[in-house]
C-alpha cells in the first residue's frame, strides 16, 4: 500500500473550553487561560501533570478551510513575505494539527486549567505530552 | 455532535527512511540520520526549510499495539515508576501521534536530511512546523 492512500483515524481524547474570543496567532505572544476537558476515561492518564509544568498539547483546527495547493505557500499575518506552509504556523495545511506549548494552573479531576492558549473554544484535543526542551 | 464521536481523517503528507534498526527511545538522546520523504505535491511548501534549522515533526506510531485503558499508565524504560501516559511519549498513547525535533541537515527538492530521529523506517509523517523555543 502506498503511503498516500493510508488514512489515519483519530478521535480527540477532549475539547478546550475558553470564553476569550480574541484569540493570539499563537502560544508563545498568548496570556489567554481556558481549561483542558479531558474525557474522564482518561483521567488516570493525567496524574502526573502538575501545576507550574509545561505541556505540549496536539489539537485539531476544527474550523479550517479544506486545504487546497494554493496553501502551500501563505503570507503570516505577521510578516511580510509568503512562506512555504511546513515554516509556519498556519491553521491552513494538508493536515490541520496544531501544537501549543501550555504553562498548567491547576489540576482537577479530568480537567487541567492552563495559560497561554492559542486555540479557540471547541477545539478538539488529540494528545497532551510532556514539554522537553 | 459530541466530541467523543468527532472522527478526524488524516493522510499522510510523506514518510521516514533510514537505515538505521536500532532506534533510540527519544530524538533527545539520538543522533541517528535518515530522511523524509514528502510527497511530490507538497514540495513548494519547504522552500523555507533550511540546513542548520530544528524542526518540529508530527508522525503516526504506524506499529504501536492498539490503545487500551491498562496503559493508561506505563512505566517508561529509563524510570522506576509508573506514570500518567500524558505525562510520558510512549508510542502506546489514545491517539499513536509522535513528536520529534530534528536538526536539518539538507533539503532537497521533496527530500529533507535530518539528525535526531527516533522514528522507524516507513514511518508516516503528518506534519512539518518550525521549531519555537
Amino acid at each position: 500500500m502506498r503511503q498516500s492512500e493510508f488514512i489515519i483515524n483519530l478521535k480527540p481524547i477532549g475539547t478546550v473550553q475558553t470564553t476569550a474570543v480574541e484569540i493570539p496567532r499563537h502560544w508563545s505572544a498568548s496570556d489567554i487561560e481556558g481549561r483542558l476537558v479531558i474525557d474522564k476515561k482518561y483521567r488516570e492518564g493525567l496524574k502526573d501533570i502538575r501545576p507550574g509544568q509545561r505541556i505540549v498539547v496536539i489539537f485539531y483546527f476544527h474550523q479550517s478551510p479544506v486545504f487546497t495547493l494554493r496553501y502551500l505557500c501563505q503570507t503570516p499575518p505577521h510578516r511580510d513575505k509568503s512562506m512555504g506552509v511546513f515554516s509556519i504556523c498556519s491553521p491552513v495545511r494538508p493536515n490541520a494539527l496544531g501544537l501549543s506549548v501550555l504553562d498548567v494552573l491547576a489540576v482537577k479531576d479530568n480537567i487541567i486549567t492552563v495559560n497561554g492558549l492559542d486555540m479557540r473554544d471547541g477545539t478538539p484535543i488529540l494528545d497532551i505530552k510532556p514539554h522537553i526542551e
